[in-house]
């Protein structure tokens, strides 16, 4: 699968696809939708390294690094939703970020998301994005995102010359 | 209507699609897909039962009966938007529970909607969904519950044998 | 264009796309559904008249204000994606007010989106609406509103009669 080589190729991961917190599914598709559930700055079910609110708990970097987390985890639970020759284009981004009152700058932690998006997506990585600062998240989280994708035909990638053409 | 049968059968009542506190409608449909309005824990227009912040001003588990009104209120809803021979499937719960700063379990209060989805539509109502924690809702409310359905067919019931298929 | 000569007949401007404060796009589309990114009450790229906590540092008055701006710029951002003899339909607003505690209000900040979107776009202007209030929005926004559209093709506008009929 494409998207798991491109995330070994930028070092990082590609978790299991989160275990939904209750009653609830990690993604459903309708057509070629795919929404999943608000996912949290987990590491194999361990919520505990990126909890507290920002900045006055924890600093913006560290909720950046959770930005980026809650977007494998996102790409984890959509690909549960593709079909063979498939793979995902995001289309929206919703964050929310646990802010202090007066913390304004969601947009540069969320940024750890969406730049990680675009590079393990590409093109199809570039989303619209909406951000948000609330006062409480669930497990004290940091970070919440929630993405919807749209199931895409992967592309043929030509890495040579198309010799057919030629003749 | 199979859902309505369903929900009595819960020994619950469908409410009448709520009436939008201001300029807009219920719920829209484009294509399949409809989109219900955040809807508050009203019960025949009366917001007081399950109003102020969880858990200082109300207990966690008033909320989660926020929750499950929050959700009839949506069925009914999407309900107005059904054409003959369809039903509902719900495809991704958005929850906003009105939460002190230091309240985590958004989760628990939504799982009071989510499970009641799974118990009215059945594997229809396995749905994404997000969770987050706000300080203040439209008419003080404890919770606001917005969901998206996709329109589907009704299944055929076959409650007995198949004599065609016998001959 | 139909909707910009609406808006100017309103005696406003309909402003450019604006630009993202990050590293996402301003809209997508993928078939005929328009997801446009979170926006706020910029004007020609300034911030500064709409900030602020609701009602203790803006009144809820200049809020409906914001509100207002932030739906021609989420029209704007929308527009980029029609082609040409299509035009917009309104689906959903989310809106995110950003509230004191203990203001309720929410509904009547966003009416300055919902009826400005009905004036522009008539009956294609009637949403699914969500309000919820938040602790904190990117630049110290008062508001942020995020709408998805569905594109659909320009009506034919008959303003005469149809000689062609009359034989």
């Amino acid at each position: 699968m494409d998207i798991k080589k491109k995330v070994e190729e930028l070092a990082l991961t590609l978790p299991e696809c989160p275990v939904p917190l209750a009653a609830y599914v990690p993604a459903t598709r309708f057509g070629n939708t795919i929404i999943v559930s608000g996912q949290l700055p987990s590491v194999k079910g361990d919520f505990s390294a990126y909890t507290g609110t920002i900045p006055t708990e924890l600093p913006a970097e560290k909720a950046t690094e959770a930005a980026r987390i809650c977007l494998l985890n996102n790409i984890a639970a959509a690909m549960t939703q593709l079909q063979h020759g498939e793979t995902l284009r995001l289309v929206q981004m919703q964050g929310f970020v646990q802010s202090a009152p007066d913390f304004h700058e969601q947009p540069a932690v969320l940024n750890g998301a969406s730049d990680l998006a675009v590079q393990i997506l590409g093109e199809a990585g570039k989303h619209a994005r909406t951000a948000v600062g609330v006062s409480a998240l669930p497990k004290n989280a940091a970070v919440e995102i929630s993405c919807t994708f749209e199931a895409i035909p992967e592309q043929v990638q030509f890495t040579g010359r198309m010799n057919w053409i030629e003749g």
